[in-house]
């Protein structure tokens, strides 16, 4: 495997038959030019972002349905093979959808949803991504397992590859935090932290990528078929509401590719006869301090002005996301809009989804929900329609943001007459 | 419903039909005794616990498996009405069952699973206690859904009385770390701290149970509803493994009452004919700063000595299990052990199963595989027998017992040459 590559360097590409399933090429999201399966994510033509092709065959609910309580259930509709199942992996997905009876009642939704994707194996939805770029990894004869990161992908991929038994580095920021550094420390030994900040690690990664053979960086090199993972949430938002589509999504961005693959995932379902047509209003959501996407659409503009992160909602940070103009297109083309937030709405939207479904999101969900909540209030989300809203991480790994906004309602004496003077009997 | 009564007052429960499905009485563990069901927990007759007695109808496999990927695809054996997913709950359980071929390979052991409950919804097999409280409160009319706890359970009861939007009051020990108390109080409003260890706040729990009408205790009034939940454990094991039971299973010990459950729910899989008859080993995981139940196992005596527990491992550190002389009888007859590690061998135990198999678990998960590893060792554990060690818990709720142990492996500037001199190149 070479890396950073954008031409194939013999079309003998030396892959096992079936390696990627279904997926028979890939091809170039602006040119529509084509090559052969390999570890490329540039087009050879004009440099445009590589995408997954497929010849699906036919597709039924009860294969799926017969299928494992995991992603694998859609392998037929991802670049893995049909043995996927048998290589060690985390096995993550087909987490809740949960009817948010006290979230929609509280925002005035009749029919809202929240799919919960923070009971992950290492709790968010970069363990759907990586599970795909681990398989291509494996079929493309990787030696190491890679990626940068400040923390989900990091976490994910660590343990991934772990589980997997490959050789797995993971590049970070020196200055992370010391909790987000242990929680992927855990899983290796092979944790390099890098003087810079975020771009600085990432610039480092594709300088080795281009060096190095026989390295998959999952957000690099194998971006094509890492990021057909996300696709996977809209399968299951499908699935779980009784093989229907709903009316409206709620998603956050960062570079825009989960946001993208949600609507392609229903695109396909469609396509595939799974489920009936319908229009699906599609919305982003950003943090005010992260928004270059949610400004352009504001603005009525078709280009994105990349902009410095400055926000609680770190996994959200990334200022010149590669598939902004892409959610621009779809959030536009459907109906939906792109929103923003402030941090603190950011708090708040944790403390409301925690108080009213009992799910503790990170920041990004909080971002997602605070936007749900103004989407309402500003009139762009119809709340006559079914609505779900994607909660994409944990709690658990973003405790500060919260930390200062909680806490016991009194402190007693252990005994029953001071309880009582808590006023809190019934 | 009145709470800590041990006998009913009257014979009319003023229950609706079908409130507790298919169970039909409480039964002393003790003495055999039967009562009506109700929110008692202790024999009037023995004060003996008192446990669930079910009458089963005919339940087949297929029937589980056309429900939902969550406990109530078991509903038909557990103390829960057939409408059960119409009352929001946090529908946690069908955990992965993950083949463990690295941790395999270095225990030598050659079959071996990770029945992993750390992605539940709260992040703890608690949450599946919880979900069977949750219903029995509601069933039995209770207006506040409450717990002592200083960990996991608090998570639990907190999100799930959020979700369910019942008047949900959790108390703790007010010297509890801040993380902890976050991870509670974002659900709600009504966190206690109480000036005082474990056993006061559980002491002023009884209290307020006894002078409080409407108040549902799950570890308290309700527990002989709550501790069923635990039978789920035991369920998924033998239906992830394709209808089969295991010929070990490891489980850790706290009350002991998930231990007794396990067996419980393999008893059960048999007599309804659901799986095949056959012995399987059970054995009990205990930290040695908290072993009682260890302690008296290798002493070879039916009594257990309470103990004041100092482990690193808190959430098994219950030093007078209510269950444990029931773990004692189990692990004997089967032919399993009770066995327990220092907390250096907790912290390793920690390291091992993330390395392997890319799950980061809490101390309770590193107490259990530690033991696994010692059985090995000490010769107690067939290792040519198919065997299930259960994580039960999370790592990121217990970063403090690895922060130290782990960590980057070098410090780089960002620059390709910084990085070869790492050696980290393949
Ligand atoms: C928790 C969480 N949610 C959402 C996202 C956004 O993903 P995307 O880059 O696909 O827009 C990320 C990405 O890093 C994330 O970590
Ligand atoms: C993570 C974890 N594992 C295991 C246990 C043990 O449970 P039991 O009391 O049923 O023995 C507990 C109980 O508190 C726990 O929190
Ligand atoms: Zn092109
Ligand atoms: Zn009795």
């Amino acid at each position: 495997m070479s890396a950073v590559t954008t031409e194939p360097a013999t079309t003998d590409t030396g892959l096992r038959a079936g390696a990627f399933g279904n997926a028979v090429a890939l091809s170039c999201r602006e040119c529509g030019h084509r090559l052969d399966l390999g570890p490329f994510y540039a087009c050879p033509e004009c440099f445009g972002p590589l995408e997954i092709a497929y010849e699906f065959p036919t597709v039924t609910r009860e294969e799926i349905e017969a299928g494992p309580a995991n992603i694998w259930r859609y392998k037929a509709l991802l670049p893995v093979p049909a043995d996927i199942e048998q290589s060690p992996n985390t096995e993550p997905g087909f987490t809740r959808l949960l009817k948010a009876h006290n979230l929609g009642a509280t925002l005035g939704i009749d029919n809202l949803w929240v799919k919960d994707d923070s009971t992950n194996p290492t709790n968010s939805f970069k363990d759907r991504v990586v599970a795909c770029a681990l398989s291509a990894a494996r079929e493309l004869g990787a030696k190491v397992f890679a990626c940068p990161s400040t923390g989900n992908l990091a976490n994910a991929v660590a343990a991934a590859g772990a589980r997997a038994g490959i050789k797995t580095v993971v590049f970070i920021p020196s200055n992370l935090e010391k909790p987000k550094q242990v929680n992927s420390a855990v899983y290796t030994d092979s944790l390099v932290a890098v003087d810079g900040n975020y771009d600085d690690v990432n610039k480092l990664a594709q300088e080795i990528a281009a060096e190095e053979d026989g390295w998959a960086f999952v957000n690099v090199n194998v971006r094509p078929y890492y990021a057909e993972g996300s696709k996977t949430l809209g399968y299951e938002i499908a699935e779980q509401l009784g093989w229907r589509l709903p009316d409206q999504v709620v998603i956050p961005v960062a570079s825009g590719s989960q946001l993208t693959k949600v609507h392609k995932a229903f695109q396909e379902l469609i396509k595939l006869g799974l489920v009936e047509d319908k229009p699906v209003k599609i919305f982003g959501a950003q943090a005010t301090g992260c928004s270059p996407v949610s400004v352009a659409y504001k603005a009525g503009v078709d280009a994105i002005r990349p902009v410095k992160p400055d926000t609680i909602a770190k996994s959200l940070a990334i200022g010149n996301p590669a598939d902004g103009i892409y959610v621009l297109d779809i959030c536009r083309e459907t109906g939906g809009a792109v929103e923003d937030i402030t941090d603190d709405e950011v708090r708040e939207g944790i403390l409301l989804l925690a108080r009213t479904e009992g799910i503790f999101t990170e920041t990004a969900g909080g971002t997602t929900v605070g936007v749900l909540k103004k989407l309402v209030e500003t009139g762009q989300l119809d709340t006559s329609l079914e609505t779900v809203v994607i909660n994409t991480g944990m709690g658990l790994k973003t405790l500060d943001a919260v930390a200062d906004k909680v806490g016991p309602a009194a402190t007693i004496a252990p005994n029953y007459d001071a309880f009582v003077e808590t006023g809190l009997t019934s």
